[in-house]
């Protein structure tokens, strides 16, 4: 079976490393950035292009949102099956006569970081159970968690990974932004980091939660508002405290 | 040199098991609650008493903010050093003719969660040098991260704590409310929240940013405001997004 990625991306180049790893090989990687492409292909051996388009029997389109109809159009090959991995599209926005399908694994990749792909969740969709068991097989060569998933409930997994990771990772920035004002090392922080996420593999979030609102300080809630200067800052330590007591009926 | 630890919280738990561990010896743990300080004491091997407070050479109060006032007048020996555990406490707050201190531990403590005490940073002031040696030597027992540290940076240490532990732990309790309300294991989401902190040990959480919001998918921001049904995460997500578009200026 041949297999081609379009896009070079974070995406992308995961999901080409994923599969040379597990001894899956990728025939090409096509895409627009020519410099990013290079990279990938150099890295993995996998031959590159920006204008050919190879042919194949399994196409997986990692390039985003917004640029997934407009790239599908792009393979005229009616016996192919064609895969895109947003969370937040269903496959019929592909846009051609080949067979349709969704393949989403649920993590957060940046290029300069290397992970585990056995422990990622692969969502998967297709519309005949051939092809959701092709692409179910191949995700299992990489990981251990591999489930059918309609975009209906994709749509939620990937709501609640904003709420788990873009949103944690942005409470990160805006906290070194805190600790940078005052010339404390972020690296102070991480332990704390670690723990945080570690507990909620044992303990329940809502039971883990500890902090000023859950204990309804006032005179601490009060206290670090005072502290910060930081009208974004402000809006989430108000919203989140708020939303803290709510949860615990404060 | 005798160490009574006052409080039969988690982090009178914790700092119990954190000296037993590295053979620092504790005296007695004194406290309100006679089931909490049972169970410690069983654990530890350690006396334990809810109205005979021992003479020591040094005192932990590890109450909440609000009782530290209060439990402070009970140590009426003058000769003793007393050190509060408090984020956001001056020493100032301990009320008696003794030598006064603060020993802050950045870490997030549960009972029921095991803990590597060696990485957690400990924050100590002292009125003089001798205290503050003392103290600092006595954290350097338990862990290799010991710091001086005034009052006026362990407010901001424990507020930058409180964005990157206490409300990370809120989107955690909040993620799961969306997962649970369609049936979506949470189990799921944990190798995504572990990759998310993993990557800032490597990457600055500002460079490490994923989703909608960073890439202003204004498509996807929509969708998942279509989405939300609780008021409260509808409130998190429009203000998250919004800080994340300040933060790269979208």
């Amino acid at each position: 079976m041949k297999i081609v990625i379009i896009g070079s991306g974070n995406v992308a180049c995961h999901l080409a490393r994923a599969f040379q790893e597990n001894k899956i090989p990728v025939s090409q990687i096509f895409g627009r950035n020519e410099s990013d492409l290079k990279s990938i292909s150099h890295q993995l051996q996998i031959p590159f292009s920006t204008d050919y388009l190879a042919d194949a029997d399994l196409y997986f389109i990692c390039v985003s949102d917004a640029a997934i109809g407009e790239v599908s159009k792009l393979i005229t090959n009616e016996k192919c099956l064609v895969a895109h991995t947003s969370g937040s599209l269903p496959k019929e926005i592909l846009e051609g006569n080949y067979r349709k399908a969704s393949f989403y694994p649920l993590q957060t990749f940046s290029k300069s970081k290397n992970i585990t792909y056995s422990e990622i969740p692969f969502f998967v969709e297709a519309q005949n159970n051939q092809d959701l068991e092709l692409l179910k097989n191949l995700a299992l060569n990489i990981s251990k968690k591999v489930m059918a998933s309609t975009y209906e409930k994709r749509k939620y997994i990937h709501l609640t990974a904003v709420f788990a990771c873009n949103f944690v990772n942005h409470l990160f920035a805006r906290a070194k932004e805190i600790s940078d004002s005052q010339e404390i090392p972020f690296d102070y922080f991480l332990p704390l980091i670690k723990e945080t996420t570690e507990k909620i593999e044992i303990l329940e979030p809502k039971l883990a939660q500890t902090g000023p609102a859950v204990r309804n300080d006032q005179r601490v809630l009060k206290l670090h508002e005072e502290l910060i200067t930081n009208e974004e800052q402000l809006k989430i330590y108000k919203i989140m405290n708020e939303s803290i007591k709510k949860m615990y009926e404060l």
